[in-house]
């Protein structure tokens, strides 16, 4: 990892400098297209191209299996792991139909599952069949989460093969949420009460549980919350460290880095304690209900884009953030400056500060 | 006006049931896509279709100058309603750029410009050559809102017969963030200076004598609050007017329709209390930063998609939103149920009641 973390470097600010000076120019009231603008020139930062082609797109789904699932901290069985990372493959899931849609291409990646997925179009990087359950122990040995990331970065390289220049992760994991919990309480020192949320769906008393085995996991494992790397060897999973992985792994090839809900902003927050640099490359899709979410985003200093009140995970909030960001691009490639549009530059108007120039 | 109300009818109960029971049979927890499936609800309702195609999509700019202006509402000229009226049959505006992105028709209607804008390619409705200055008097006769709003309901014609399933209005008219509060403030009651914001951008004091502006025009004019059309052809303008109309007409022809930011709501609201079944056609795209704006989503019973803080207008907000609403039809549409996806049925978790089938 050391490598990789060494090749991730800063946005290119002169030419967002630009971007800012044309967007200035474009015939509309300054910073009056809010998100998009910022959008646009931290694009341009990372692609160091002004009017760059957004066309290749890519959701990679890591699927795995956590031991944790036997302290009955989601009501779905573990098979449901192999049987939906299949799916997906085959076009069936809510990702699968969410990346046809936005001409995003989608790559399913096994990471741990304890079934065997019956589909010949998952990539086969098993490391083992599922984690350790981390209310007994760690869930993986700091070598495993060390390959798993390295799985991710690969992954990462290999959207980057393909072209995609907008590049997402999803995952498929029953019990991730549990996972991602006790990974960012013990990460940002968050009671775990306060992280925790009803994920795919659990009762009060299940609820309550899913509380106490996160708080037993942490007080057993005792990870070290200034290194991201034990946090997730000790009590995450193989999704989240192959996630964290991918995003270090796409910044470092100054790719665009959409980021889902709740178990990728977690580990979005493991990948910006990594390098602090990666999150320069992160866009926030839309916003999670679960109640760690809003603490990560704001230690990752980034705003999601929406909030469709979506819960299924999958990655499913990002191809609609790609289609956000083509737009902000669009915008600065296509419309009119001032000049171009033969309206007299005095009549600009500056939202931010409310005044003429 | 009247025989466009009589033909607007109840959403298809029966066809909303079907699609919400397709949704809870699909591989995923009940109700986890949040507003998507309420959307692919509502879209049936509609279309009166269980899988329509979305292909056709349209936004209608309707391009107005406002009397008020002369009070200084605004620090631009209004000779840019007729320029960017203009660069927007050119290509060169926001919506235009947006429209592109979204494959989405652009139609642009004059009216009520005040200069000639010079394109070949706009729609001439020109009412007269800009409204009345509402601090003095009314913005418009009676007869001439319902001119405008029949031009609005033949727009929507326009684009039924185009084949636009979605459909969306926008606006182009220096001054009408000021009509609009003003249309606000008579419908619901709020004072003036709590639906008013600082529009396109004006200093502390013009905001201030923007609020005193509008609070004179209710006080001359007087609106029935009761009757939007009064409150319309008092303190609004021809924009609004053609929106109002185009809302009704859309509703009336079964179109899916799509709102815009502040200028727009207010549009909304007039129609939805012309005909309260109007609403039921509707969808918010972006919130708007004008404080006017959460009234009238809340009276109208909805929320907006997304918020990206922008505040340009024209329609902006729109494309976005028919992407979104497409991908809601295209989930139900292509999804697995849990059969087809070969997940027990038993595994299927109900996220609202967060329970266990």
């Amino acid at each position: 990892m050391n490598h990789l973390l060494t090749q991730i470097s800063p946005l290119n600010k002169d030419i967002m400098k630009m971007v800012a000076l044309r967007q200035n120019q474009l015939v509309k009231p300054i910073a009056s297209l809010g998100m998009l603008e910022e959008y646009a020139e931290q694009i341009a930062g990372i692609t160091e191209e002004l009017y760059p082609r957004l066309n290749g797109k890519a959701v990679v789904v890591f699927a795995s299996d956590n031991g944790v699932w036997e302290e009955g901290v989601s009501p779905v069985p573990q098979s449901v792991t192999a049987a939906q990372a299949a799916n997906m493959t085959y076009g069936k899931t809510g990702i699968s139909v969410l990346c046809a849609h936005a001409d995003a291409n989608l790559y399913v990646v096994d990471v741990g599952i304890k079934e065997e997925a019956d589909s010949r179009y998952i990539i086969r990087r098993n490391i083992r069949k599922g984690t350790d359950n981390i209310a007994k122990g760690p869930a993986m040995s700091r070598s495993e989460a060390i390959k798993a990331m390295e799985i991710g970065a690969e992954m990462a390289q290999y959207c980057f093969d393909r072209g995609a220049i907008m590049v997402a992760a999803g995952e498929m994991g029953i019990g991730n949420t549990t996972t991602s919990s006790a990974v960012l309480s013990a990460l940002t020192g968050h009671k775990a009460k306060d992280v925790t949320g009803k994920g795919g769906g659990v009762s009060e008393e299940a609820y309550a549980n899913k509380i106490s085995v996160i708080e037993r996991a942490i007080a057993l494992n005792a990870p070290d919350p200034t290194d991201a790397i034990d946090v997730i060897s000790k009590v995450g999973g193989f999704d989240l460290a192959a996630m964290t992985g991918f995003y270090l792994g796409a910044a470092s090839l100054r790719r665009i880095v959409v980021i889902d809900g709740f178990i990728a902003v977690a580990a979005a927050l493991c990948a910006a304690r990594m390098h602090p640099l990666a999150k320069d490359y992160m866009f926030l899709s839309h916003r999670s209900a679960e109640p760690g979410y809003d603490p990560a985003a704001k230690e990752l200093g980034l705003k999601p884009m929406f909030d469709l009140r979506m819960r299924l995970g999958e990655g499913t909030g990002c191809p609609f953030a790609f289609h956000v960001l083509e737009a902000s691009v669009r915008i600065l490639r296509d419309m009119a400056t001032f000049e171009e549009g033969s309206v007299h530059h005095e009549t600009r108007v500056d939202i931010r500060e409310n005044k003429t120039e």
